[in-house]
């Protein structure tokens, strides 16, 4: 094809994640064949994102207001705080409903490879929310991926906060919803067994 | 999440084909991270589709103008018309680079399920076309897809068109580029054995 607005959408989408050259084509010729039901309500729907998302100044997410509508919500728990690796997280936790505290996006986890440390994923600003919050934080809840990064991650998050005003916990490992003992790695096996309640 | 743009955006995205709630949620965040390599490249881009993009009247692709590019290209020979079911697979033989010839689009399959005749094949604008022809076509290439109603219509087609002063060829049948016998169906196997030169 030649290098028309239709190429150069082609491959604007081509390099979103997830999609390749055969998606984004096949995107882009059904935006283009429904362009009222679907190419304009996206249009309008990009430009209302580009002018309202933003990072919320306190806790890292993302929301069309900072602080954020959770930093906002004065019916949510301030004495508990969920730290997360990333914005998707922080989303995942609130589609399951169960935290009706506040949380505090990471950007990350450490990593002496990538060069991240404790500046980068904005602990100090962590540790500065904890001092200077109205009302005391009591728990920290470490809720970073079961990856070896996330691990070594809430290793020194439990470190630097743990003390005797403040609990650290975790996210309980153990076995999935649905989950079928024959299907599950031995490491979470083992995890649910000592974890047996 | 609430009711905001940033969700509005994603439920957009998730309605497309290929992506889900996921894969949409993920895309949205990738996006506002990268605003302004990622998102508002995105917006202008549609943008120019939306103004830009447009059917050719005369062969059906989808193009940034009518007659598109194709048919508007002195250089390529009129006395040949490939009929191919959807613009995609238009685009797929420009991309073999094999063609240089004129298209035309049917937008899909004769299916007496579906109540798709002729007429809503634009049949008879295709032969009107012949028909009104500046320079006597001379060939058609019937490359509908290797489907059911993909070979229903190919019959169709050929019967139609075939006469004294027109050649109707189809696309040969025969093992793809790196296919191996062992994994191909019986099916292709025979039409490469029948087909054998």
């Amino acid at each position: 094809m030649s290098d028309s607005a239709i190429d150069h959408l082609i491959s604007a989408f081509s390099r979103l994640p997830g999609l390749g050259p055969r998606s984004a084509r096949r995107l882009v010729l059904t935006l283009i064949r429904q362009r009222t039901r679907l190419l304009q309500p996206l249009y309008e729907k990009i430009q209302l994102v580009l002018e309202q998302a933003t990072l919320c100044e306190i806790c890292g997410n993302i929301d069309t207001q900072s602080p954020c509508q959770i930093c906002e919500d004065i019916r949510r728990d301030p004495t508990v705080i969920c730290i997360v690796e990333d914005v998707a997280d922080l989303w995942a936790l609130e589609r399951s409903a169960g935290f009706r505290g506040k949380y505090h996006v990471l950007g990350g986890t450490l990593s002496a490879i990538d060069g991240r440390g404790p500046d980068q994923l904005g602990i100090p600003r962590l540790q500065q929310r904890l001092a200077e919050a109205d009302t005391p934080v009591q728990e920290i809840i470490i809720a970073t991926n079961q990856t070896v990064e996330g691990q070594t991650t809430a290793h020194y998050l439990a470190e630097l906060f743990e003390s005797d005003r403040l609990t650290v916990t975790r996210l309980a490992q153990g076995i999935p919803m649905g989950g079928e003992l024959d299907y599950l790695d031995e490491g979470t096996l083992g995890a649910a067994l000592m974890s047996r309640r």
